[in-house]
């Protein structure tokens, strides 16, 4: 199972004029930083639920529904208010108190429930069950996955091509999009260390459950690879890489005093595999990072 | 006596390569952000620094020296780093203390004297006739000048074209430069109530001494806008407005919170013209506003 380059064209026709065609910063010569935390509510996440719920046919009176970490939660809520639709968002109580308040902002229903994403998201399918809204999952739908791969064909177009990609993992839903739309041996895996999702699934040849911890358990903090995700990624050769957690918060550091960008933990993570040199680029390799969120409290950034 | 586009396109020549294409973002259709507190050390200064000393037929071995609020004073140390000079930099006492710490951390040597900038200009004046360093004028310096006003040539092929662009003033190079690139009809000077150096030029038909206080007052904080500056902008019929230090606080949160675009007071001043309706485009106008500095604590930002 895969997803075709023409739903990711679809996807960007859809969502085009709804989302920020967010800007790239070439910062050295051959490197490339796509913007993305500058992304209407402060990720990625948008895309692939701007997607999702354009796509429906149609949405029930009960609106839309979705589980997350945050960066999702916030990106569905802030589609529900673009569109006049009613949203009932399910967290864990690892989000960070600062998603918290920005999802309320929105005017979400906001329910707060399990440690950790898988939690709230077995909570949330309960409900969705019960009012039969919308569901739109954090990564392990064709049309949220097709959004977030219109990254992809956006950051190729604007850096005139890149050799490779450094995206961080989750779910999959933003790593699986973009290697549909650019190809997986452009691309490269970021995960945190105390978090290696997809790097422990790629081990054993399918989707398993790994422990949620660490500075991005509120972004990065899916207890397993999605399975569609997988199928894209799963015998792609895709590279994949770990970051600790000392070099998310130093690469985070980086990104601040060195390149003035203001990044969430995890949308620091793939600039920490560069920065950290577990990833190191080739002579000449044209090298691109996603910083993929921002919904962050800057006082931990001083 | 005026600068002329072909000054700054030689400006544009000489530094490319040296400072950053700093991105546009498109927020709503027709609304730009110049991304320019992205650049190196945190500000536009950087581009009217470099243009300068490459300029020059020779740099003495006693470097380069400057005066500055902070900005200016770190995008010369920037320059003297990257072309291995040394730098010597005043700041006055109003200078944020992360400005200081930056200045030092980019090697500079650093002399804290005077109350506000036009103190530490003095200071900074006698000095240079001491040991002969290359001054670099944080703004009424013609190379300082053509250089700032590459920006506004960047913006325009960023944009495809604006009808107007809002830019802060403190001292006036940046928007006597960027004046000079795209004509001043298409301008908008914005200053803080509190230190209205061209606004009081304007009306006086000459330089005139404000006095300097407020949010902004380490980085707008000349107290009268340079002649070269007014030369350019006295009977050019710039627009000028006037925002109060509330506005800017207001915008300056408003631009991280609604476009996580983390930027310093005086950064932030020209989008609380749009912000606050001080400045209201007509319809179907085509706005660019130039963020043009994140030299800050972030944590007095959330």
């Amino acid at each position: 199972m895969s997803i075709s380059l023409s739903e990711i064209e679809a996807a960007a026709g859809r969502i085009a004029g709804h989302v920020l065609r967010t800007p790239v910063l070439e910062i050295s010569p051959g490197v490339f930083l796509k913007l993305e935390q500058l992304q209407h509510a402060g990720s990625f996440k948008v895309r692939g639920a701007f997607n999702r719920v354009l796509s429906a046919p149609a949405v029930p009176a009960a609106g839309v529904i979705a589980a997350s970490g945050g960066n999702h939660g916030m990106a569905v809520a802030w589609v529900a208010r673009a569109l006049g639709l009613r949203a009932e968002i399910f967290v864990p109580t690892v989000t960070s108190p600062v998603k918290v308040a920005w999802l309320g902002a929105l005017g979400a229903h906001v329910t707060q429930t399990g440690a950790v994403y898988a939690e709230a998201a077995e909570a949330a399918s309960k409900r969705a069950a019960e009012t039969g809204a919308l569901e739109v999952h954090a990564f392990d739908q064709r049309e949220v996955v097709a959004g977030q791969g219109t990254l992809g064909l956006e950051l190729l177009e604007q850096t005139g091509g890149v050799d490779t990609v450094l995206v961080a993992v989750g779910g999959g839903g933003l790593i699986s999009g973009v290697a549909a739309a650019i190809g997986a041996s452009r691309v490269v895996a970021v995960e945190p260390e105390l978090i290696p999702t997809l790097h422990a699934a790629l081990e054993a040849g399918r989707p398993v459950r790994v422990s949620v911890s660490g500075v991005a358990a509120d972004a990065l903090g899916a207890s397993q690879v999605g399975a569609l995700p997988f199928a894209v990624l799963g015998s792609s050769g895709v590279r994949s890489v770990l970051v600790s957690d000392e070099a998310i918060v130093e690469g985070r550091r980086a990104l601040w005093g060195e390149h003035r960008v203001a990044a969430e933990h995890s949308g620091a993570a793939a600039f920490a595999a560069l920065a950290s040199g577990v990833y190191v680029p080739e002579e000449g390799e044209r090298v691109a990072v996603v910083v993929c969120g921002s919904n962050t409290d800057l006082s931990t950034l001083t």
